[in-house]
């Protein structure tokens, strides 16, 4: 195993005081249990946003709290869900008196844990489901995955939250965003789990897994390693199927790195999907290129549609600043 | 070779065009010859820079194009220099009546070729050389190589270009940035260049090299993989010989990826690095932790110390708006 990294145990912890310090203009980290939440002062009356996950997916969630997304976020061990006493003394923590949404992932883990946490918890709150993997059938075992989407439901949600939407409408309004995104990706190489310390899974030369999961679950099929504009017309077909866009319809177009992916080949898969959408006469309004959704060191990609309408669209560009997006501020 | 490609002649193209659209808000793309520029105005007298340099380093330099920052970059194909046409042609697109400085990595080809662009150019320019790797001695070959410290030399003659220096006053503000900025990086895997097709070296499971250069180059020596702290304080300890910083010294303190590292251990060796340097009791008054100068698909990572004074820290915090970096806009 070739990482940077002093012990298994440690790690996590490491990383987050790193990542604390490195941001502490914008974040405070409570070490036990486990949450960061933002510095900057909200609004009395403010619905919090609480979001969280197994870790190993960096920026995704913690690097998405501050000013204009989330009020905190829990993380759990890699690959492993935060448990219910994170989540609970997070949204005390950051209650602000318009209660508490938390944007949950569709993980088995992640679920049951959030709603463990939402029973103890003595504040009015609701709970966001993501689920815009469409890699896989909707009714398949407990239903879709969320991954790179949940980019846009935290930035669009934490908009509205900043501009007064009450808890109803942000839940409202991010079931439209996740029901408005679809995503799928592919890995060219597995990732290393620190306490494993080898690959989670084997991929040839020449092959690549479809429709991989951010923890390196199967996806699709593997399938030969194809070319770059093969790979983003499969996937892109795919979310096409789902979302059926009508032309000049406006959209927002997400590359997303798996970690171990650089910018150099994620700026040349978004070109291939501008290409393939711009060939069906889409309205390409927004993009977002970069590693956000990752699966720790894994070579890979996922594509995110998500098709806007104007209040989604003014979310979007409403000002941010947290560790991994800032613009308006 | 796993990497997302169509062929290796059309890589770079593919890969700027795909940059431009996502960016488009930012940057222009002239394709022939190669170079990106900044799309807000500039003031009229304001001093332009140009950089540019091999691709596969980005965001490094066409991340950094836009408001605050560069006003034009040139992306030689992979690991080799721009060729002059190109900086020629984009000096002469961004000359806003200030003088043009060019910032070049100290590589034999690049200074060559932003010499010979220099000669034949008709406008009032001088020239910025970066050479911040101290893994090397000084007096050796040509010097020392530019790495990760570019990216605060950029940002501060950037914002200092943006704020009305002229040029003498641009370049001897770079001169004092560089004389202030130190890195060393360490490489856990090689890169792979497309034209290549395989990794540049080889290194075993335990093996690490130290010193690496941002094209593989080899360093001070190759090294049985130690622990995260165990790799920053040696790389610490050349940076402190350099720069013999003295307590209570306000410090930019830079964590680098060269592409292949996730955040998660970029966060963890920020966490040593923070730990080295504030039991040596300086003021880490600003923090930059992401891959920003890159080298393909490599796993690793260095560390860039600025010592900053008062003037650097108020360019530093300067509005900046490029794909790479933005923060007060």
């Amino acid at each position: 195993m070739k990482k940077f990294i002093n012990t298994v145990e440690d790690f996590l912890d490491e990383s987050l005081r790193g990542f604390a310090k490195a941001h502490a203009d914008i974040v405070d980290f409570s070490p036990e249990p486990r949450f960061v939440s933002r510095k900057a002062p909200a609004k009395a009356g403010k619905v919090a946003l609480v979001s969280g996950g197994g870790s190993g997916h960096e920026p995704l969630h913690t690097g998405f709290v501050g000013l204009g997304m989330l009020d905190a976020a829990c993380p759990g061990q890699v690959f492993t869900s935060p448990t219910p006493d994170q989540m609970l003394a997070a949204a005390q923590a950051v209650d602000h008196g318009g209660g508490i949404l938390f944007i949950v992932k569709n993980y088995a883990g992640d679920v049951m844990n959030f709603e463990i946490a939402a029973e103890m918890l003595d504040i009015p709150h609701d709970s966001l489901l993501v689920h815009d993997d469409v890699s896989l059938p909707e009714n398949r075992g407990m239903g879709r995955r969320g991954i790179a989407g949940t980019t846009m439901v935290e930035k669009i949600v934490g908009a509205a939250a900043e501009a007064g939407y009450d808890l109803a409408a942000c839940k409202a309004l991010g079931e439209r965003v996740v029901h408005a995104t679809a995503s799928m990706g592919v890995a060219l190489t597995s990732c290393t789990v620190p306490a494993l310390g080898k690959p989670m899974f084997e991929l040839g030369e020449g092959e690549m897994e479809m429709g991989v999961g951010i923890h390196g679950e199967r996806g699709r099929e593997r399938m030969a390693l194809g070319s770059a504009s093969e790979i983003v017309d499969y996937i892109a077909a795919v979310i096409d199927e789902e979302l059926k866009p009508q032309a000049g319809q406006p959209v927002l177009l997400h590359v997303n790195g798996f970690g171990g992916t650089p910018l150099i080949e994620l700026h040349l898969i978004y070109e291939q999907a501008h290409r393939h959408w711009s060939e069906r006469s889409l309205d390409i309004a927004r993009s977002l290129v970069g590693n956000f959704t990752t699966s720790l060191d894994m070579a890979g990609c996922s594509l995110t549609l998500t098709l806007l309408d104007e209040e989604m669209l003014r979310l979007w560009d409403a000002p941010v600043h947290t560790a991994a997006l800032r613009w308006g501020c």
